[in-house]
């Protein structure tokens, strides 16, 4: 059985997210600057069917990441990019439009059933209703013996932390001040995990740490 | 002339020291963990007088930085660690006690003016009573051509933040979740500094990182 991952980029501050998130803005304020290193990267630009890109340190996180990814497991917020998004039918990727990204299958934590949307790469949109718990075995069936990874948001990392469900946290730290926003660490009251250091991958864009959560 | 540089070790969850401080816990609840990392080096020891240790990156992280170090300035709270102990004439070193280990004049920013205090080892404890621009002024010319080393608190380090004064950054990151506590980058407003990746140092006890400050 692989690991549960929690793969997700963080300010220097803390933040994933920027203060003031709407519709129209839903990593908040500036919120776009913890992602800028992904955008160029050959890796990337191939997911999203472009060519090109960069092939450096950066890049090969990632490949090797997605690599060993065999689900994704993310909040309603994240798929969704706000309630208005979500209650449109027609856009059945939510905020990630109709060729998304991850080529796996992707367990998103909602309230509201909803059928599964199938993509033509591999991903496919499942709505879980019933918890992290129940979204973690779905997604562990899916994953085979690969990774499982949560890729965010915030609410949905804590509650994977809160019942100690996670094995490693792979924190993608930008060089970024936000001053505010949606801290990734908030609201952990007593179940703070222990961590030791994997690995540190260095680039000029972003520094990748890779932590174990002791037991 | 040096950098000024911020020269601090962080939790994960951006905190420099934990909740509940006191008198008897100045680094707050936990806090001291967030400085296991260096108690064990060579350097360190060497500095308390101490022989043995170890000679890892970490302590040649620190070996390098009190080496290019010439000055240091930090907070009221952190000299005396509470109030009583600063007003113990007894106590002339504060919470660092008869051997403080800096080596190099310390300034110290607080609002009661008081004599310098001068040891063996190089360390002078001067206060500071006409704020951070002073402080960096009579920092600079002791330093000579070495850097001026901002090591805390919290406040202090916002403080020369907000005027745009600190060149780089050098945190050490600690793979420890505090929960709650002071955190290094309150209190900034708008006067967020954009930053770049200089360079990262690795190692099983923390990761060092190195940020200019872009202007």
């Amino acid at each position: 059985m692989g690991t549960l991952t929690l793969n997700i980029t963080m300010s220097l501050d803390g933040f994933v997210a920027g203060p003031d998130q709407t519709l129209a803005q839903p990593l908040g304020a500036g919120g776009e600057r913890l992602h800028e290193w992904i955008y160029g990267l050959a890796t990337w630009r191939e997911r999203h069917g472009e060519s090109g890109g960069e092939t450096n340190a950066d890049d090969a996180v990632l490949a090797e990441s997605l690599a060993a990814t065999g689900a994704v497991i993310m909040g309603r917020r994240m798929f969704s990019g706000g309630a208005g998004v979500w209650d449109n039918d027609a856009n059945a990727g939510g905020w990630w439009g109709d060729e998304p990204p991850f080529g796996v299958p992707v367990f998103i934590l909602t309230h509201h059933p909803r059928e599964p949307v199938v993509f033509a790469d591999g991903t496919t949109f499942n709505f879980v209703t019933d918890g992290i718990e129940a979204a973690l075995e779905e997604a562990r069936a899916a994953a085979e013996e690969k990774n499982v990874s949560i890729a965010g948001g915030a609410s949905v990392a804590q509650q994977y932390l809160r019942a100690g469900l996670v094995d490693e946290l792979d924190i993608h730290l930008a060089p970024v001040l936000l001053g505010g926003g949606v801290r990734l660490f908030d609201d952990l009251g007593d179940a703070l995990p222990a961590l030791e250091v994997m690995r540190v991958i260095e680039s000029r864009a972003v520094t990748h740490i890779r932590y174990r959560v002791l037991r």
